[in-house]
């Protein structure tokens, strides 16, 4: 049963999606003589962890029931009071943990509050499952730098545009669907300079039922970002960040700040942006995930500079050809084939015709 | 029962591959009071086909039992008898048959003698399974020209060699003794002289059981191959054929002819062979099937000229990057998006972490 009601705490974790970040998704149920009598989730930033909610919507007496939660309660007084002791006076006589805190600095101190106030904890429940959905958190609380997707979108034979340019649309719309409902789920959207002077984008969320648009960042070592680009004056809820060195033009940067974007400076690695440095920035700026929609050149510098952890790679059922198309990796390049970058647990989905494959970079190997 | 009988056919067929090239895969079963009595293949070409086999190795009185056959028993006096006269005498009383000839001048004519002579007759049971099966003998016999299947091994991002050329090995080890499976199917392989100048390859089946050779095609425009090239040399009982052009040294000709290989010369397009004409002279001489392993350029070619029916697309979990390593298709290429070459009917499979991908080129598109 123990499983049954992880799967459900998991299902209402992933309602937040989207609205959490940088905290994780949680889910919780409480259970009564094999009958959930009380569900919640973690619904918002800064609003009620999952237990609390789950306590609110409680339809019976919860004197001695179970509760399940994806998450270590939390032992902390955060924007909210401590989990751990709100189930503790609740009345709670057992809780089952789908997974302990992956935040070093607190791992185990909500289990120990509860074991201390005798209430049996089990700890481990579909552990891999929550790992996965959790995947951005675990990351950002453990690196303090944002969980970075890269997501390709080419053809059978390797391309991501034409050789004249043409790139609408490789995917079809089920995939692009998808993609937006990542950018959705994720704090944060990359592109490379040279995105912006190709193809104008506005990198915004567009789903039928609205959801929330990433911030935007512009990767642009020299700021040549043109004052008209559509980054710099879309109407959205999010705000566009321009990621410069300090070749940037500084009557150039005055002038994007008065558009309202903000402006990052890192120092120079390979005469353009150091990519880790700004991870480490944009991870201070509590985002946690970054999606990275790059072009071929930027997609090879994150690689290299070790900063993707995840490789979504949509594959469409076309071949278009010519030597001189772009591909989804380009710049300088691995000289072996035994020096390539591997991903691994790559799962593999189809969205109609198209092909999705979801892979991990190997912290050892690229 | 139709279902359960005529797939032990189906699967008695496949074991008739690599050996029966022009003829199709065939297999029979005889069956009497719901048991199988005798079965049989056809085995190797210019043998005895799958009807005769299964008679030779029934155990039991054959009179008024059911054949279950694959394919439509053919009712021409070839190689051997017709095999629907032998099925009237041998006094079988219903004959199940997967689908009808597909060669369009002979088609019915087995079903017509059957049923003239009081013979219970179905047709058409796991059609789609059986043509499949067949892929390569429906091409062949119906448009005189070899089943053509493009073969390509790629990274995740698009590339076939490293930005240095390197290639070795892209695909795992299960990948690639897949190959060696299709190459012991098919009856020629083709590679541009690109690859025998930068590669040097053998082109041999290395199955553990042997296999049989491909003959093999190298498309060699203008007689530049080597005469020491492996291909030239090697030693095999398949030929090797240089598919050139009147741009060739008549020396060259000769001293190429001297090594044991045939030549086939082809009118020049877009200054290069021929390919749909060589497909032509290939089908001449019975090469039911080719297995393109060409590098970029041939392969685009052999697109754009629509000698391709199958692609077989092997992707790597690695990630090599380099804007100038080579993808699976280069040429000219298409220009826009639209007008790229559809894969239909895609299928994918996992060998260990590499994965593989099965389509059909739509002859409307391309």
């Amino acid at each position: 049963m123990d499983i049954k009601y992880m799967k459900s705490a998991i299902e209402l974790s992933k309602k937040g999606k989207g609205y959490t970040n940088p905290n994780p998704l949680v889910g919780a149920v409480i259970v009564k003589e094999d009958k959930i009598i009380g569900e919640g989730f973690h619904e918002l930033y800064g609003g009620p962890h999952a237990e609390v909610n789950a306590f609110a919507n409680a339809k019976e007496d919860i004197q001695g029931a179970t509760m399940y939660v994806t998450l270590e309660p939390c032992s902390h007084f955060g924007k909210t009071p401590p989990c751990a002791n709100n189930i503790v006076e609740k009345g709670i006589s057992k809780v089952v943990i789908g997974m302990r805190d992956p935040n070093p600095l607190v791992a185990g101190k909500g289990i120990e509050i509860l074991r201390n106030n005798g209430i049996e904890v089990k700890v481990g429940i579909l552990e891999d499952e929550i790992k996965k959905v959790n995947e951005i958190f675990i990351k950002y609380i453990t690196e303090n730098k944002p969980f970075c997707i890269l997501k390709t979108a080419m053809t059978l034979d390797g391309k991501i545009a034409s050789s004249t340019g043409d790139s609408k649309w490789i995917t079809n719309e089920v995939s692009r669907h998808y993609v937006h409902q990542i950018r959705h789920r994720v704090s944060a959207i990359m592109v490379g300079i040279g995105t912006v002077l190709s193809d104008d984008p506005q990198l915004t969320t567009r789903l039928d039922d609205g959801g929330v648009d990433p911030i935007r960042v512009i990767v642009d070592t020299n700021g040549r970002i043109p004052l008209d680009a559509k980054v710099l004056n879309i109407k959205s809820k999010a705000k566009t960040i321009i990621a410069t060195t300090e070749k940037i033009d500084k009557e150039k940067m005055k002038a994007i700040k008065e558009k309202g974007a903000e402006v990052i400076i890192t120092p120079l690695k390979n005469e353009r942006v150091d990519l880790d440095n700004l991870m480490f920035q944009l991870g201070k700026m509590k985002i946690d995930s970054v999606l990275l929609e790059g072009g071929s050149t930027l997609n090879y510098s994150a690689l290299e500079q070790g900063i993707v952890d995840k490789v979504l790679s949509f594959i469409a059922p076309k071949i278009i050809g010519g030597k001189d198309a772009k591909t989804p990796v380009g710049g300088k390049g691995r000289e072996k084939i035994e020096e390539a970058f591997i991903l691994k647990n790559m799962t593999i989905a189809r969205f109609s015709e198209d092909i999705i494959i979801e892979g991990y970079l190997g912290k050892e190997g690229g």
